[in-house]
């Protein structure tokens, strides 16, 4: 069974002195915009910085002045944002930044890229970025183009594994697993000591899990399936330093790295991911926003021959 | 300007004893048969073995016992398959393969291969196969079942060069390109000596060739511009020989071989690839047709951070 793993990300900055996203937003408010994109909300938790919703389609994080929404499979998540301007207007957004992955399997969403930033373009001026090849994994990045210049201290990774070991693959989609179960097998006590978390195991698989301690969040997203599998961690934790860890857990075929404002990303690199993995794209840019982003795709080499995969014609997936 | 270079292949083999391919068809009815998928013929060569049409995109061979057919933008080359079908039947049809590569924007493309083979099992039930992961380079094969036996020296290679230098995609984006000047940078003297040629130059760039010599043939088609560059060479000459000439010339950042029955496909990457490119996927596979099948994607790995594309947002081609 193919799903689409790849999130859409929407980042909208405010002005809490005009608009406190925590004060003067309620969750009825929440829920309908996130029904914009055909997402619903599972659960929450918060802390005194923070709201965290789990999605049926990945997640939503509210603080004073900031959101953060990802949403995968074939969700049109500029509908929630185009919402979000219409019910509460641009003058309390000071920044607005719109992402989106290659996917699988591109044919199936309801639009591109292209279509999503021509649409978000007539509410919110912009500049566009493709960070990595056309032929390869890429990340579209869309900003708003005004005056704003994020501090340099803030940082945001994701780490983004496919392909992960059948092993993996196949432990994470064993039937009825637990919460329990995943987090002991990620090792989220390990990479997440402390935190406040909110997780939820999908029908028949797939994982979803918020984490958040303070002003920390860490958000992953599990589908397990083998040969479209997809994990995806999203964090102002520093990423680079658990991969290592995250890798060897799952031992993708291939993977991507990318931060927001990690000035040392290339040390970093050098210094955690190891030489069974090799650079295949590295980009690197400073925005006009002041945000530093740093793109980076590795792949293991194969030296063996495989047999390719049989596609199950009398299906409906023989696409894939 | 974005052009998908990528083809679709069709190879329909028939018993020459029912329908000669050369002397009971004639060209109006090839002429028919690519309008059917949007391509027109603009010349053709011939021999005594084949006749080779260049077309709008891509390239028709036909031998008395034969065709293959490559179309690439947004040509549906499952139309002119039906066609020929509904026009000719199938008492004739001893043989056919389907084969589609993964595409730079697949969201632009009128089917994917899934809608393709839903449509051509109707006619020719078949089996189908992917070659490569899906997040990378990956070619769908789909080949009708039934006894058909092919012979051990019925070879064809493919080789599919991504991401040329800047050096070759400037010069082949120049304006005002003669095929000579084509022909001399691509050093097609020293690719096919004796060959009988016909090429042809697109507005405002691109370039198409049909090579013929007794019963072998090669086939280019160059989509230059960069960020999207792709060229294309199929043929029954061994292009894992002549990769290290085409390589050299063209320095692509990713390339893919693909053969049908080249049994030392393994033992020739080993002698005829340099080091400077990794094996990023190797998939092979003995098909119940008789055909060998081998498939790898080579990779330079990147040393060195590069700067992201930044996207035209006032132009159409934004998706990009």
């Amino acid at each position: 069974m193919f799903f689409e793993g790849s999130e859409k990300k929407a980042e909208i900055l405010v002005d809490a002195s005009k608009l406190n996203l925590l004060t003067d937003i309620n969750d009825q408010f929440w829920s309908e915009f996130v029904e914009c994109c055909h997402a619903k909300i599972l659960s929450s938790i918060s802390n005194a910085h923070c709201k965290a919703f789990l999605l049926s389609e990945s997640s939503l994080f509210v603080w004073q002045d900031r959101l953060l929404i990802l949403t995968c499979g074939e969700t049109q998540l500029v509908n929630s944002v185009t919402h979000f301007i219409e019910q509460k207007g641009t003058d309390a957004i000071v920044h607005f930044i719109y992402q989106r992955k290659n996917e699988y399997f591109a044919q199936a969403q309801p639009s591109c890229f292209g279509d999503d930033i021509k649409l978000l373009s007539q509410y919110l001026p912009g500049k566009a970025y493709r960070f990595g090849e056309m032929d390869s994994h890429h990340n579209y990045v869309f900003h708003l183009d005004n005056d704003f210049k994020a501090e340099t201290e803030d940082k945001t990774y994701e780490l983004l594994a496919y392909q992960i070991s059948d092993l993996a693959s196949k432990k994470l989609t064993e039937p009825n697993l637990s919460t329990l179960e995943i987090r002991n097998y990620l090792a989220i006590d390990t990479l997440l000591p402390g935190f406040d978390i909110d997780d939820f195991v999908f029908e028949p698989y797939g994982y979803s899990l918020n984490a958040i301690k303070g002003e920390q969040y860490l958000t992953i997203h599990v589908t397990p399936q083998a040969d479209s599998s997809y994990i995806s961690f999203e964090s102002n934790l520093n990423l680079i330093r658990l991969a290592p860890t995250i890798l060897a857990i799952l031992s993708p075929r291939s993977f991507d790295l990318m931060s927001f404002n990690e000035h040392d990303f290339e040390a970093l690199l050098a210094d955690h991911i190891d030489s069974s993995y090799i650079s295949k794209s590295l980009v690197n840019e400073q925005l006009s926003n002041g945000y530093e982003v740093s793109f980076a795709n590795f792949i293991r080499p194969q030296t063996q021959f495989s047999k390719p995969v049989e596609l199950d014609i009398s299906g409906d997936n023989y696409a894939l």
